[in-house]
Parts: C-alpha cells; structure tokens; sequence
C-alpha cells in the first residue's frame, strides 16, 4: 500500500486555511494512507481555556473531523490526524481516522508534553488498533514515542503501521523510530510540522519537521527536511509486520517473556 | 563513581588465560565498577552439551566467580561478567555481581539468542536490582536489549546503571542503547567482546566490539573501536539517574500509565 506524510506549516487558529493546504496536497496524489501533524488544523500552542474552547471540536460531528472525511471518501484513502477534542467538560489531545467510509476511529494521546497538561485531560481511550481495508493501523500522539511501552501495546495487539501525529520540538524522536520500529518489527510513519509559533512572550516553539516513514527493520525509507513543506509516499509492504522472527531460533514476540514483565502495570515503583 | 568496561577478545576453552587477561587489565587502574563481557571466561560458540558441561560452572563456588571475587575484593571494587552457570541439572546464560563484599548477586539471562537455546535454559531469575556501596545496579545480557521491557524493568525497580555484558553480532545494539537510557534515564554500561570464533564449518561468528558508556541524556560517554581490546572507565554522576524529569511538567516515571499497558504482561496476544 502506498502511505506517507504531509509535513507542513499549520497557521494558529486558522482551520479553514489549514484544512485547506491539506485538501490542495491531496490532489493528484495516489495514496491509501496519509498522516497529517498534531493538531493540524489549530496549531499548537494553546494559551488560554478559553482558546482551548473556541478551537476544540467536537468528534465526528466537528467541522474538522468531518472535512477529513469528506476528503477520505473523495479519494477513496485513510487519514490520521491530530486534533483538539471536545468531549463533555474535557478537552483531549486526539488523532482521527478517517476513510472512504467515512469516520473510522478515534485516540486521545496517553502522555501529555509540557503545557499541554494546562489544557488537557490525559487520554482515556488507551491504545487500540484499527482494523481497515488497508491493514491493522495503530495510532500514538508525538510524546507518546518515548515510553516504549505506547508502540509496543498497539504492535502486540496486531498493528502493522503506527500513525504518529507529532508537533515535535526535542530533537530525538527522529533517532528513537527506527529502534521503535525495529522491537516491535512494525512500519511507524511519523507526520511532524514545520516552522515557528510565538504566541506568548518569552515562548517561541520551534518545529523540528524531520517527518519520516521507517520499515521494520529499522530503514528510514523517507525522511523530510526540518523546514520545507513536504509531502512523501511510500510503498509499504505491511504483511511484512507480521513476520516477528529475526533467525530460526529467535520471534521477537514468542521470546517475550511477560511473567518477567509484571513491574510495567504496577502503579508504584521504586 | 568510576565504570567502565574491559573489551577483548577471548579464547574459547581456556579460562585461565581470558581470567589472567582480564586481572593483568585491572592492575593500576582506579575503577569503582567494570563490566566484562557476556561469556568472558568460556568464549561463546558452544558446540555440544558436553562441551557446556564441561565449561559450565556453579555459581558462587565455581572457579570463575571466585577469581572475580578475589579480584574484587584485592582492589576492592565491583564486577559484573557473563559466565556459563550450572545449576541442578540446567545450565544458565548468566552474570554475576562481585563486590569488596565477595559475591553479591546472579541474574540469568531472560532472552536467549539463537543457538543459545539449544544449550541453555531460559533464565528464572527475573530482572532483580542490586544495591551496593556504589549505587543500585541493574543487569541485562546482550540480546536482552532488544526487548524495551528489560532495561525499563530495572529502573522501575530503580536501577541507576546497567551492567550489560554482551556478545554482540548484530549491529543496532550501539545506536539503540542512547534510546533506551533516555527513555528510562539511566547509565548503562555496555560491555562487548571482539575477534571471530569459527568453531564448526560454515559458522564464522564476527563480534562487532564497539562497548560504550552511555549517559540518561543518550550522551555517548566513551565509545570502543570495533576490533581493539579496550579498556575504558569514565566518571558517573550515577545519581543524575535518580531524576526521572525532564521539564517542569513531565516526569518519566510519573507520567506512566500503567492502566493503559496491561497488553504488555498478557501471556496471549494477536
């Protein structure tokens, strides 16, 4: 299957022209699978609840959600896609899919970075895997990489692919998804944004972009530029995830020994 | 506290000598822990049961724990090296912690690989954390690295430095060690071997060196070439370990959820 990223520059608070540039990136294109940045549609640094609020939708009627839709069932591909989620008196950090049957799924990010904790609510759904015409695809939220334990639940649970929003700004992500993919013997494509936002004095986030796409075995098989708008696609054999074994001894999941494992769940630890 | 590692390259079959090489490496040197590699004493490549029964040693009363333990205690420092154990009727992947206290602790490798497990039995000891005059330490063997749940094991359990005895064949085990201290914030000492061992036909296995030293920032401390007998030792702040933060609002540690991980410890997955 044929899946990649969309890297570019989200304008804060601005979802029409934002949803836009994603719309305009699309025709043309042959795809099946795309992944769009984290909060793709508002950008990223929040700096009031009542901003949070304004900007927040509602999931699957908000209008974000349901221009992803449209698009997916337009040509006929998945879309994941990170938002800012209404639910209740919660706000979430949440990523979409969507496909040509419309709305498929939803995530709410386990691990929350920096002032994200300020405005919302640490995720609730856990990490699932959704079954698609296309394969099992496994949904984390940018921070989320750096506890093993997010991409090992959604390979262990039968992922193929790992969508990744991210709107990362620490420079080792980039260097952690080959090892990610690796362990878990999976694909992970990685949609993180460019550019700069100021929205505060004193507080200027800087995008690492670097989005990339990486097989199995541990290859970058595409790798974007830190500042450049860039749109990538790759041919992905997926069922090759299915294949855990590295020699004739060895099934990197049938090694697993879980009985060893039991300090992971416990609540507290040393 | 002064750690490091002792990289050669041992003959197989003749302890005396891989011993004498490692107490010649020792003399004039200030070091407060060394990790020596997996199967330091024994080489690697066993060919028969017989040949492991005969090689095998119990732990702590087999010749080799005891000349570490001498060691130890003669410089007054600690050690942890790979060793084949006998115990009951199974033989073991193990290593051994020795201290100016003599013997202190034995962990049994938990994930064999390859032709090890036609030899060995899978370890039972768990990932069990050490305390010591110089800090917590935990310990992993070579392929263990590969999966994420051993090394963060041990720093849930506290851990502040990994010894990690090796003989690796593999080339990803170098890049992947600065993720798995930055993802757990430890020190982790990996100990490698060199040279090549053929000893049967069309079995040539080539040890790819390349021990390092690596900081819970994924700082590359001191690093080994991948074909020199190396001894490196560096000075760690192994209490930096103790910090699992790394900004105002996330904590490593203490933004787990471990709710959201029971996959992890399910004897069955997809």
């Amino acid at each position: 299957m044929k899946a990649g990223f969309y890297q570019f520059n989200p304008v804060f608070g601005n979802k029409k022209k934002n949803i836009t540039s994603v719309a305009n990136a699309l025709k043309g294109i042959d795809v099946d699978l795309l992944v769009l940045p984290e909060f793709f549609a508002t950008g990223y640094q929040f700096t009031s609840m009542e901003e949070v609020g304004y900007l927040a939708e509602t999931i699957p009627d908000g209008e974000t959600t349901e221009a992803l839709a449209s698009l997916s069932k337009k040509y006929g591909m998945y879309m994941v896609a990170g938002l800012a989620e209404r639910f209740d008196k919660h706000y979430y950090n949440s990523a979409v899919l969507t496909g040509p049957e419309g709305f498929v799924g939803l995530y709410r990010k386990t691990h929350l970075f920096f002032e994200e904790k300020l405005w919302f609510t640490p995720g609730n759904t856990g990490f699932n895997v959704f079954q698609t015409g296309i394969g099992p695809v496994g949904i984390m939220i940018c921070f989320d990489w750096l506890f093993p334990e997010s991409m090992r639940t959604l390979a262990l649970q039968g992922a193929q692919v790992i969508a990744h929003p991210a709107n990362l700004v620490l420079p080792h992500c980039p260097s952690a998804m080959p090892i990610r993919c690796l362990e878990n013997k999976v694909y992970a494509i990685t949609a993180n944004r460019t550019g700069r936002e100021q929205r505060k004095e004193g507080s200027c986030l800087e995008f690492i972009g670097k989005s990339q796409i990486v097989a199995p075995d541990s290859t970058i098989i595409a790798k974007a530029p830190k500042k450049w708008t860039s749109l990538m696609i790759a041919d992905l054999k997926i069922d090759t995830a299915l294949n855990k074994s590295i020699n004739q001894y060895n099934d990197l999941f049938k090694d697993r020994r879980p009985e060893m494992y039991q300090v992971l769940v416990e609540q507290e630890t040393k």
